[in-house]
C-alpha cells in the first residue's frame, strides 16, 4: 500500500506492506487531514520516523473481538494505551506512559491505505457526517479538549490568538460554552472571516496592539508562535489562565516573572474527547467545510505537505 | 534617617527625609531581611529606584485615623492598592493594577529607619513571637500563598526545588497539609539539613537525577533557576502542576512542547496573606531562626547585600 513516510530526514510516498491486524482493527482509511504536527515532525519535532499523519476517517476491514465495526465508518482516538496502568483502566490513555500515538510515537500513522488502531479506540461516524467533517473529529476533539482543563462559561471573556486551523477550530469550539466575550486574533481576514460569519467577534493582530491590556480570563494560544506567547500574557488579567495548545518542536524564551508577579497558570492542553466533538459536528455545529483549502491525492503527499505550510493555507486533505 | 537606596545603578547607604506619614502610618523599622528579590532589583528586575526592602518588623510612630495602633509592633502586607477598585474592595490590592510595592514598585522600602504604608496593610505581631520571627511574616505568607493557588491535601505528591530561605519556608509551609509526600530538593547538605529536623524528607541534586522520572503531583520551582525548571517539568507527572515561586530579571527557554503533551499546569505564586503565616510564627510551627545567618547594621547595608548573595549564606537581617 501508499503511505507517507518521514524516515531519515526524508518526506516520501512509499510502498510498504499492509499493517497486521493482529489484535487490532484494521482501517482502510479514506479521507486523512494535515495537521500542523505533521509539518512539525517533518521539522523534527517528537523524534517520530514512519508514516504520518492522525487525522483520519476510514473503514474497518477487519476487527479482532468486535466483528460487529467491520464495514463501519469510523473515526479513533490517537493514543493507544497499555491497557494496564490506573490510566487506561479508568479510560483514559492520553497519558498512559507506555502509549503509542498514531503517526507521532511509536505508530505508524493516517496518511496512508490503512492503518491499525486498538478496537476501543475507534468511534463509528453518525451516517449524517460526511467523510469531509469527519475527518475534522480529532482536532475538534482537541479544541473541545480545552473545556476539560479550563473552566469556560457564561462570566468568561475568552480570547483565541491564531486563525489558523486549530484557533478556527478553538474559538468555534469555545462559543457553545457562551462566554460572556470571545475574540479571535488572526493575521488574515479571509481567515478570520470563517469565525466571523459564525458570530464570533475577531479582531487582526494589528488592531489589538495596546488595546486590552490585562482584560481576558482566559486566552488560548493556538499560533503557536512565541510573539503569540508574549501578546497572550499582555492581554491575560491577573491571576488568568494562558492555554497552551501547540505543540512544536524547540524552546519558548518567557518571562516567567511576569507568570509569578500576575500569578498566571499556563495550562497545556493536547487532545481531547471524540464523542462530543462528533455531536458538534453531527448537529451542524461548526463550520469545518470552510477550513479545507485543498485536496491532493495520497499519491501527492509531499506536495500536499509542502502546500499546507503556505501562507494563506488552512486544511490539507490527502485522499488514498 | 538612614536608609539603603538604589539608584541610577548605584546601591548605598543615604541620608534622606523621614517619609511623612499624611494619610498612612508611620512605622519605624527594628528588623528587616534581604530578599532574593531585592537582589534582582540591583541587576535590573522591576526597574524600582529607591530604598528597597519590604520583609521588616516595626513599632508604628503614627497612623492618621488609627491612634490605636501607635506604639504596637507590627509587620505590613506590601501590596499598597487604590483602595477603589474591585479587587481592593473585596480586600485583596495584590492584583491592584494601581498598587505600590513597598521597596519594589512606586514605594520606598524597608531597609531603613522608617517606612510608611497604609495603615490597612498593618497586622499586630503576638507577644510571643520576638522581633527575628516576625520578620519572616512575609516571605512565609508568600510560601503558604501556594496553598491559595494549588491544591496540596493528603494525598498529594510534592516536591520543593530549591534549599534556600524561600525553599525552605515553601517545604516547611506545605508540611501542615500532611501531603502524602514531600521531599526538599537542593545543592546544600547545611541547608537540608534544616528541613530534616523538621521530619521534611530531602534530597541532593546529585542524588534526584532520574530517579523519579512523572512522579509529583505537584513541583515548587523555588530556585529561580533555568535547570530548576528543567528538573520540575522532568519530576511532574502528566497534568501535574508547576508552582514558579522565584522572580527574576530576564527570561526562561522554556519546553513549551512538554507543557503542551504532559498537560502541565505553570502556576505562578507571588504574594500570600500575613494572618495565617503570623499564626505559623505564634504556634512555633517553622524554623525560622535556623535560616538566619547574620545580621548586620543598616548603615552596613551594602555589604550585607554583597553577603546576602554568597554561597552557603541563608537569611541576612538589617538592624536600623
Amino acid at each position: 500500500m501508499k503511505a507517507l513516510r518521514y524516515e531519515k530526514g526524508r518526506l516520501a510516498v512509499e510502498e510498504v506492506a499492509r499493517p497486521s491486524d493482529e489484535r487490532e482493527a484494521l482501517v482502510r482509511v479514506t479521507l486523512s487531514g494535515i495537521c500542523n504536527t505533521d509539518v512539525e515532525i517533518v521539522r523534527g519535532y517528537a523524534g517520530f520516523e514512519g508514516t504520518i499523519g492522525h487525522e483520519f476517517v476510514g473503514v474497518v476491514e477487519s476487527a479482532t473481538g468486535a466483528r460487529e465495526l467491520v464495514g463501519q465508518r469510523v473515526v479513533g482516538e490517537i493514543n493507544a494505551g497499555c491497557g494496564e496502568c490506573e490510566l487506561c483502566r479508568s479510560n483514559d490513555s492520553r497519558h498512559c506512559a507506555r502509549r503509542t500515538v498514531l503517526g507521532i510515537v511509536g505508530r505508524d500513522g493516517a496518511h496512508a491505505e490503512f492503518l491499525r488502531l486498538p478496537v476501543v479506540n475507534l468511534l463509528r461516524v453518525p451516517d449524517g457526517v460526511p467523510d469531509e467533517r469527519a475527518v475534522f473529529a480529532e482536532p475538534l476533539a482537541a479544541a473541545w479538549g480545552i473545556t476539560e482543563r479550563v473552566t469556560v462559561d457564561k462570566d468568561s471573556s475568552v480570547a483565541v490568538i491564531g486563525d489558523g486551523k486549530l484557533g478556527l477550530l478553538c474559538a468555534q469550539a469555545l462559543s457553545f460554552k457562551r462566554p460572556a466575550r470571545l475574540v479571535l486574533i488572526g493575521k488574515h481576514s479571509n481567515k478570520l472571516e470563517i469565525a466571523l460569519r459564525r458570530g464570533i467577534e475577531t479582531a487582526t493582530l494589528y488592531e489589538v496592539q495596546g488595546k486590552w491590556p490585562r482584560t481576558f480570563d482566559v486566552v488560548v494560544e493556538a499560533s503557536g508562535s512565541e510573539s503569540g506567547f508574549a501578546l497572550a500574557l499582555e492581554l491575560l488579567r491577573p491571576r488568568g489562565v494562558l492555554v497552551l495548545k501547540s505543540t512544536f518542536h524547540g524552546e519558548t524564551q518567557v518571562p516567567t516573572s511576569r507568570i509569578v508577579v500576575d500569578e498566571i497558570s499556563v495550562v497545556g492542553s493536547r487532545c481531547g474527547r471524540f464523542a462530543p466533538a462528533l455531536d458538534l459536528l453531527e448537529r451542524g455545529a461548526v463550520d469545518v467545510e470552510s477550513l479545507i483549502s485543498e485536496e491532493y491525492p495520497l499519491a501527492e503527499g509531499v506536495r500536499a505537505m509542502r502546500r499546507a505550510t503556505e501562507k494563506g493555507v488552512i486544511k490539507v486533505l490527502l485522499r488514498p
